[in-house]
């Protein structure tokens, strides 16, 4: 087996830390396109309110993106990408231990949905993409699920998890942890890590229940 | 004290099952605009397109609501008094028990979620509605919140739910129960019942989860 890489600029991608968020993920001007769709939704927002965000004219705005529909296919393919390899990385640092690596999973979600709140705002904009791009961005949010129903299952299989429901329970858990983005405000009394660290609590409260339970 | 008083028209209300979803709650052409709401969003829906569903003009669609924000603002007023009275009638039902009571209160909001899935999506638009109105409704929804937390910490209190968290349960299971209007499909696999006892032991499971298990 070859040694390990050095980290070179190659091999950087491989090592990020998924849980830092700190590098601006979204270039001007799509963030003014982000603000915007956020603030009013994707029908409630024109254009021109976007370059005047963005403090350009609106052929400056039409220069680096055709049309208001590529801005929303532009800002879901980039929180798409950047929840998926984090999504990835959590699960490699979590080894083979399917609760660690559920945990790591539903920790990744709610981190995201705090620190990348308005691009996990946005895919309430879901709708309003055209076909086929609706339904290749849907497929992709369930490609999530299924990354927490495939340990839930295994977890159930190996007798650590008593739930009998890993498809509906998978499907809990995301919902409930997606939520976060809806409620959280910058400054409340809890930490993101406290309420990572809480949600990871809760799912696993989730994953634990059997049917005989109540 | 006075007999229960027989069950004339006037105690009727009182009576109602908050488990029957029976009736069409939501009259035409009122119908219509929820419909192309949910589909197109607020700000996606003009009035035109409202009247066409509704098979008026747009004149005649004019004669009973003054403007596309009055219609939204009918919803929600209709979503947010029908979900309260059933809430209060399933309290009522379940009696003293804060467990019972907190049972009860999340069997509602599913059920709700599955009957009145179109209502339940329209909450959605609240951010298209113009202020003073919005802060009302945000107010409303958050009085269910606050209903759920009551329960919570009467029976932490008591010993039967281990949580130390009222307040942040509260939100997790709320959050958790109204994501089913996202997802639900009539016609799958689990009847509204199954699924509301499905979420009833999950959102058990969250409360009697204690910040000492992980």
């Amino acid at each position: 087996m070859p040694a390990a890489q050095p980290a070179t600029g190659d091999s950087r991608d491989q090592r990020r830390d998924w849980r830092a968020y700190d590098a601006e993920l979204v270039p001007d001007p799509l963030q003014a396109a982000l603000a915007t769709f956020v603030r009013y939704g994707y029908h409630g927002t024109t254009v021109r309110m976007i370059a005047t965000e963005a403090g350009l004219s609106v052929p400056g705005l039409y220069y680096h993106y055709a049309s208001k529909q590529q801005m929303l296919v532009e800002l879901l393919r980039m929180s798409n990408d950047d929840i998926m390899w984090r999504a990835q990385a959590a699960l490699e640092e979590a080894g083979r231990d399917p609760q660690d690596r559920f945990v790591a999973l539903v920790e990744n979600v709610v981190l995201y949905m705090i620190h990348r709140q308005q691009l996990a705002l946005v895919a309430h904009e879901l709708r309003s993409l055209e076909e086929p791009l609706r339904s290749d961005h849907v497929r992709l949010r369930d490609v999530l699920q299924n990354m927490l129903r495939d340990e839930i299952t295994t977890a159930a299989e190996a007798g650590t998890f008593a739930t009998q429901e890993p498809r509906e329970t998978s499907r809990a858990v995301l919902v409930m942890c997606r939520g976060v983005a809806d409620w959280y405000r910058p400054g409340g009394p809890a930490t993101p890590d406290e309420i990572a660290e809480r949600y990871v609590r809760y799912s696993l409260a989730i994953v634990h229940n059997d049917i005989t339970d109540s």
